[in-house]
């Protein structure tokens, strides 16, 4: 999987997902730093059907293994930090 | 929503999820600092049916509207901060 060619992919997602992995609106999750392993079981459950919703199932419908696989590899390169509150 | 009282119940979440929201496991996402709008539809679905998965459905199915709110609120406020790679 090629993380860079991911980052270019994802102009599709950064609508809602930013390209860093930060949600831009409420419903949708952040995915910065998730593992490839979760972020491809969801897209292929999105294409596939398994999983579903309004905006992703149209999506992942023309997304293909490589694109998963890079998309997936990007987010996943993010790092990120918790702080819990007091 | 008690953020406090959430943290009490993401015992039985911090297995997979951790109670910090960093997974523990790789099939499981990072929920630190997802909106309590992502996780609330999240798990009602899970509790519907409109969302499957083995393991959280039989969680889900026990929540009632209360815990699903103080669990959302205690995971919606960790904060986090990402670093893209260069």
């Amino acid at each position: 999987a090629d993380a860079a060619a991911g980052k270019v992919k994802a102009k599709q997602c950064a609508v809602c997902h930013g390209i860093d992995g930060v949600a831009r609106i409420p419903i949708a999750p952040h995915i910065a730093g998730e593992t490839s392993v979760y972020l491809e079981t969801q897209l292929k459950a999105f294409r596939s059907g398994k999983r579903e919703h309004e905006i992703m199932s149209v999506i992942a419908k023309d997304l293909s293994d490589e694109d998963i696989a890079d998309l997936a590899a990007w987010y996943a390169s993010i790092k990120f930090e918790v702080t819990l509150p007091e």
